[in-house]
């Protein structure tokens, strides 16, 4: 990978500014010149750290520990990572903060986009290690774990580094007091608000990590990362790259470092309490999320965790088109992403088509067919659905689709396909059920994995009506209205926009529903308990640091 | 009052920029020609609402309530309040937040300033009204509680409308998936967060509510003001003022209203609580801030509370210019205060001046010098000190001065002055104590009203190390450092930022160590206990509105 352009945040903060589409990187790195030859020297760079102890430059290990199992080989890792006391890793961090606020935040930002480079020179080698502990397909890992996430970095630090340049830095400031006219020296400075604590999930850990951790360090805090148990490899390469570009910068490694856990023995609950804990960034689940936004005090946090991702049909221009688009979602890492859809909203009597109305079990048809097309081809699945992350996630979707089952149809009963290179893979084909609105307490909360509910509502305007409600109580992350009828679109996204979600009409074609481009979707609103943070706005970033200031009666007061 | 300049706002902005001198308003509104006539009639319309029920435009009166006293007559001022039911309160508001959210934010912020304007057209009866439930004097009222307050809300203004600014509209974009370019038309939308709840003090309503007000209302997020039930009639009066805005616009009156209520029935933590509560702006005690900091949510909270403000004198160009700046911050208005210094650490063996080292009773004595060059002058007094808010903060006063004198030494007890035209007015002179460190326990939380402890240190690294130590537990709101050592003084700076406070050094003159300057002083770092949020940084606005998207497939994709 050659090293990115001196421009390179420059390019970024302009892209945020016209929201148009760019990267800092090749489009599809895992497809230019050389890729394989270095695809395979990565795959040989990762297969040796199995079994190992695993080196981080931090204090106070206690033990070890290592809880990861491939979801494509069904076997251990048998990588053993340091475990630190929590107040050992703190005290580090402590320690760390003296000198990482005192390096000029303009250098901070550098050194941010050294650790951009960095990670992004070892991709192929963290592609691997987020293939054998999420799941994710090896392209998926390279671009969407991978680029994609990395620009999502640099976007978070281009509101940073943007946000800094608007602190003032220092004013000549004079008043009139009575008869005197009264001259200060005032000077500001950007103050980082403390110790950083970056949680991360165990599907796709970095394209939340990249930008908290980036965030955070621009901003003059050090780093506490937190992995899921089960998923700790590509966060350890993270923070160990982290470290090394540090270390060759002469600042302390321990500006970031790795907490790993045990599902036995989690620490998140000390990390997020630890009276040295000023900013939390999570990434899991809405329960815990919850817990972490009303616990983090005095800390802040910053939250995505999950919504009900919604499709609403009122009328289709194409339907295959549709069901193919919705389908690829469901399909896409076997529905393991926040961006995955989940309930899809139609009226009973059918869907509007230029070839008439389209009756519901036709279009219910149509979706599992599409659906069909992707599951009973094993290569096209497993380059489309990779693997299952934890191996509870079938059972889930199992037990879903028959307790909708009893209150409605079962239209595509759960399975697993053969994985064509990895025959052990952990995986699961998508369950579809058929309920209507009575079945609410089934569809009304996420649930994880690849079960599609088709909610069968009395017409469309009914189906927008349910598809908001549940949007309204859960959130969303990923919504989307397909409408031919203008009028009756426009109304849908002012309601959408009021319940304080985004969405994404009529969308079908290569571009798969869960995309969200860097630099120009913002991605989670923040209004809803899918998660208070967005990556990325400005709010993202202003509570990362205050300003701190100092007046004094300036030394020439000049003339009045 | 002759109305704003239609260029305000962009000079509010330029000087936000620039950080320099700028206010909207004359410098003395209550000395430029024609003010005493104006002050008159403004008196004259101030007592006619003495006694009357307080008309506004909002749902769901229950009863009337009013438990106002004018610390200057002592009398009740026996203005009644409609008091509303919480849930109709923010059922208006609901209502109201329909319609508001729908008025493009220019505009809503051409209505902001024109509220402003509205305010400041009533400057002086609403001084008349903030005098006598504040117990500021009229010139304070007029200026600190009036226009300096007013500057502070159009900063916030200014501030959110470049935070809205900035929000992206639309973009046309085009990526490449596979062999496919594909074009999306894409808007975004400033979604306000829902209805904010802005709880004022009793004793400085104004210069919070004015900012959390503005900031609200920009943002697209209706208001609820409750008012300390003690100090109702200046936001009864900016509420009504409000009302009359929005009325003359065609909007409906309650997209600002008032909750009021009684000491005994207090609705506080209902309002805060209350399931459609988006936004909490609070001013009062720390105690009550922490509450509010840890209960809002999902609810976002900004705070502004007390803190320790320290005196540190390490040495002295000039005792009496120091001892007067001193003792003017602790008798203007009474030390009642967020900027009323409180603790003033010194080395024991005296503080280092131009003729040699004078011991710490010599400082002792020109401290209580300098308040009895104030306080045994009734006009002088009055003009400074005004009257004290509630009845109990004499009896404080004493107490605090008690205990400190069983373990040091009394300097200046505490007392009354009679105020030359309110003969009945409640005043509290300052108390003068000297300490050690070892009484800690008396000094280490803020004591609401004018005392001074001095507390003796071993040297005077050890008073900065005391006074950082205090600040560190408890925040700080305007702390403060004389030194003529520029290393030690830099050193002194650096250790406060990193304690995430802001201090002023050396200040003596005309200028009050209590003035901060909107539009160049950032109040209150946001970092300590002292208060989670700043007049007024970029993170006093971010959340109060979040960006919404639409995505769709462009309408003429035109060429690639």
């Amino acid at each position: 990978m050659s090293p990115l352009p001196a421009d390179t945040l420059d390019r970024a903060q302009q892209a945020i500014r016209t929201r148009e589409s760019w990267s800092a990187f090749a489009e599809r790195p895992d497809r230019e010149p050389g890729a394989d030859e270095a695809l395979a020297t990565a795959r040989v760079t990762y297969e040796s750290t199995l079994g190992s102890e695993f080196v981080l430059d931090q204090p106070t290990e206690r033990m070890r520990v290592g809880d990861e199992m491939s979801p494509y080989t069904g076997r251990p890792l048998g990588i053993a990572y340091p475990v630190c006391d929590v107040d050992g890793l703190f005290a580090a961090a402590r320690a760390a903060r003296e000198v990482w606020r005192e390096v000029p935040w303009q250098r901070r930002v550098q050194i941010c986009v050294r650790i951009i480079d960095a990670l992004h020179e070892r991709l192929f080698e963290i592609a691997h290690a987020n293939m054998h502990t999420t799941g994710q397909s090896l392209s998926m890992s390279c671009v969407g774990a991978g680029t994609n996430a990395l620009d999502r970095g640099l976007e978070a630090l281009g509101y940073a580094a943007a946000a800094l340049e608007r602190v003032p830095t220092q004013a000549a400031w004079r008043k009139q007091f009575g008869r005197t006219e009264v001259h200060l020296d005032k000077r500001w400075r950007a103050e980082p608000r403390g110790i950083g604590v970056v949680i991360t999930c165990a599907s796709f850990p970095t394209w939340n990590a990249y930008p908290a951790l980036l965030a955070d360090l621009a901003t003059g805090n050090p780093v506490i990362v937190k992995p899921h148990p089960t998923s700790v490899l590509t966060m350890a390469l993270a923070v160990r790259t982290c470290q090394e570009v540090l270390a060759a910068e002469g600042l302390p490694p321990t500006v970031v470092q790795l907490a790993a856990d045990t599902a036995g023995d989690l620490v998140t609950t000390q990390l997020v309490e630890h009276p040295d804990c000023a900013i939390v960034d999570f990434t899991g689940s809405p329960a815990f999320g919850a817990w972490v936004e009303s616990h983090a005090h005095p800390a802040i946090a910053f939250t995505e965790t999950a919504g009900i991702n919604a499709v609403v049909l009122h009328s289709v221009a194409d339907l295959p088109s549709v069901a193919s688009a919705i389908a690829t979602s469901l399909c896409l890492f076997t529905a393991q992403m926040c961006t995955s859809v989940q309930n899809v909203y139609l009226p009973r009597d059918g869907v509007t088509t230029p070839d008439g109305l389209v009756s519901a079990d036709d279009v219910e048809t149509a979706l599992v067919d599409a659906v069909r097309a992707v599951v009973d081809h094993p290569t096209r699945a497993a380059a489309l659905m990779g693997a299952v992350q934890s191996r509870e996630t079938p059972a889930r979707v199992r037990a879903a689709a028959e307790q909708a089952g009893a209150v409605g149809r079962v239209l595509l009963a759960p399975s697993t396909y053969l994985h064509p290179e990895w025959p052990d893979a952990w995986t699961c084909t998508p369950a579809v059920v058929s309920v209507d609105p009575s079945a609410r307490a089934l569809y009304a909360d996420e649930c994880f994995g690849p079960v599609a509910f088709v909610v069968r509502c009395t017409d469309s305007d009914d189906a927008l009506d349910q598809a908001l409600a549940d949007v309204a109580a859960r959130g969303t992350i990923a919504s989307h209205v397909y409408s031919t009828d203008d009028e009756w679109l426009e109304a849908g996204v002012q309601r959408f926009w009021r319940a304080g979600a985004s969405v994404t009409c009529n969308l079908t074609g290569p571009m798969p529903l869960n995309f969200a481009a860097a630099y120009s979707d913002f991605h989670v609103t923040g209004l809803s308990p899918a998660g208070n943070a967005c990556l990325t706005d400005e709010a993202y970033i202003a509570g990362r640091f205050r300003v701190v200031q100092e007046r004094r009666p300036a030394r020439d007061p000049g003339q009045p």
